[in-house]
């Protein structure tokens, strides 16, 4: 596997762009993704009970398994908690955009294919409570469909339009062989720091020109966000909006099924892909100053590991003090024991360690003298690992986090308007 | 019932003290409370795995039903994470008490009586991984009980002495009448920030006069902590030495027991008692600006209503909106859709008020246009309450919380040493 230079345009046959259509202020608002055929989709939404109008599309035409002609993305406006009106804004998005592609859009495409609404998906992702306003959004999805290219600059533009807060875009591409082919798979994705004014969303978007099946793309989806955006943490709040979308095109003539040799090399390709994606979201947390990985190894089950790692990057205690550089392993110690995970403190050995060096500070559960100085220095790097040893198993888990700054409170204490 | 000057020592036949032993630099540190006849007892413990050593000694003799002696608490060090020295030095303290008691503080107890280890419970808070220093413990002890008294005074300087970084002393006192007769329930409680130099605990006491069986009062704790302490969310960590114990040594000549008369309003005034001091932890919670009532009615069960109001005050998106007097509704209706709870999202009505008024600022889910001065004005108070009105139900719970403020980061974002 290779990361190679573009983004989620690097697969064959994906179209995207990105344009200011006016819903925020003077930014980008408004992305496109366009696949050159009807592509199998697979999708992971938020497990929140308040449901964006855009979600609850979403999961009925992924559910469909239908395969999928576009992608249309919104942001300065969440479309949740808009009610009946903001499902139909929804639909109307989908409804608008699938005539585009049907008409406007077809000389980007060489073999236009008539594209129903209910193969095109929908994200927003902004303020919520406010209806959309559609006509800004239907004149700026027109704007967006004319100037869809496979260009690498199109896929930057995408990958702007889409954020919010964030203060970088995220994309990457990656480049596998399957039996002498190259297959690609790329992505781009927006951070999940709550926001002003109101509060905001994970999106991450994933396409591929391999051919896999829906059912197995779906597979695949559900074990590798487990491993990768589950086990990050800026806030700990779920928004209503949360949604990762991946597309498979097939556009490669490369096929890949479970079972076959190129499984594996896919299966990690992607998995690498999700990690980068929902790592950069967590380095680009609202007012995060440093870049916390926490490991656990020798837990009993990988649920314990997992329950252990995501339960000390998510510890307001332990966050504070990455902020402070301190290294205080009692709040890391105290997070893992509410965490419900099972294991045994008194075997537990606890280190830091980053480009600086590397530091035990705890051995069977007790404190062992450490160089404070070193500590320090450690700490005060910008990416910084805990390493949790128990002696229960086998097991192991990563988390990644990020500090707790006065920056956070002041990005989400100031007023919503 | 009647709230009545006085603190832990209010109840017939309850000594205490609180001294400077030199566990801290300059602050008091050392507190003693016994009761002039063996109390029966009940308590609740921290969940953490990761236990104090004095949390394991308590724990055993509480499951003894023994009837209790005195409690001896020490802040500036939590006796958490040091092995096999912390349970030999949790054992000593009890049993350098017994013996003070079983001596020294003859002159006290009208009547004394032989004291075993066994019957002295222990309480510590404050840095953790540092060996108690046992030789200032044990004159401390001595000093503190030679100064025993049921004066308010000797309650305050008790209440003073289990403080970490808490602003104000935490006391109440209640008396109830009981077929004719005064009963009396006092306590005392420190708060749950976490702190500086390392972490801290919430601990309470509550002394009664009351003749109530060990396991009607354990039985009643159980119920009464679920809407008290476990309804309170300073940070969401949950520490390793939070104990709350409870002392009912009968002086007052009134037996209460389940089923007759005076029960009822027992069960109420300790109910009180125990509600007062969670609230006032979460007043005085770490550089805290405001206090946050969250109140769900109408919820399908009383667990839905808990976990719903709960989730609430825990989130810090939430938390430092009010930091900001922001009426951001929407992190609100989030952080009850991520709760786990079930309720209808399309049924809710929430409203915020305050002594400046009250403001509905959503309907059926969906937000209603409301004056957002007034809402200003009215999140800008030093209490806030928020209200939640479901459609699913009858059921009702509060939580309390507190903001999210710079102060809070700054606290906790500090070196240890």
């Amino acid at each position: 596997m290779k990361v190679i230079e573009g983004g989620i345009t690097a697969p064959k046959g994906f179209f995207a762009n990105g344009i200011a259509a006016g819903i925020k202020k003077r930014k980008k608002d408004l992305a496109l993704l366009v696949s050159a055929v009807p592509a199998q989709v697979a999708g992971a939404f938020t497990t929140n009970k308040v449901k964006a109008a855009p979600v609850l599309w979403d999961r009925r035409l992924v559910d469909s398994a239908r395969p999928m002609a576009a992608i249309v993305v919104n942001s300065g406006n969440a479309n949740a908690c808009t009610g009946a009106q903001g499902l139909a804004d929804a639909k109307e998005m989908a409804s608008w955009t699938a005539s585009l592609i049907s008409d406007a859009a077809k000389p980007v495409l060489e073999h236009p294919y008539p594209v129903a609404p209910e193969q095109v998906l929908v994200c927003s992702t902004g303020v919520i409570g406010v209806p959309l306003p559609m006509d800004i959004v239907k004149k700026g999805i027109s704007a967006c469909a004319s100037g869809l290219s496979s260009s690498f600059e199109a896929a930057v533009a995408a990958a702007e339009a889409i954020c919010t807060t964030d203060t970088f875009r995220k994309e990457i591409a990656v480049e596998i062989e399957i039996a002498g082919s190259p297959v690609r798979i790329a992505g781009m994705a927006k951070g999940s720091g709550m926001i002003h004014p109101n509060m905001a969303t994970m999106l991450s978007f994933i396409t591929t020109d391999a051919d896999v099946a829906a059912a197995d793309l779906q597979g695949l989806l559900g074990t590798t966000i487990i491993d990768t955006y589950n086990m990050i943490s800026v806030d700990g709040d779920t928004s209503t909006n949360d949604t990762v979308l991946t597309l498979a095109n097939g556009c490669s003539g490369v096929s890949v099924r479970p079972g076959t040799d190129g499984w594996e090399a896919f299966s990690e390709a992607f998995l690498y892909v999700h990690a980068f994606l929902a790592k950069a979201i967590v380095r680009d947390g609202e007012g995060a100053g440093k870049f916390i990985e926490v490991t656990v190894e020798g837990a009993k089950t990988v649920e314990d590991a997992r329950t252990l790692a995501r339960s000390v990057v998510s510890s307001s205690l332990v966050k504070t003090a990455f902020f402070g550089a301190d290294a205080n392993w009692g709040r890391i110690l105290c997070a893992m024991g509410y965490s419900g995970a099972d294991f045994d403190p008194a075997g537990t050995e606890l280190s830091f360690s980053s480009d600086k060096g590397s530091i035990i500070v705890v051995d069977k559960g007790e404190p062992v003298a450490f160089d404070e100085q070193l500590a320090k220095k450690i700490l005060s790097e910008k990416e910084v690992t805990v390493h949790a040893l128990l002696r229960d198993g086998t097991a192991e888990a990563t988390a990644w986090g990020c500090d707790l700054s006065y920056e956070y409170v002041r990005i989400n204490g100031d007023y919503r308007s």
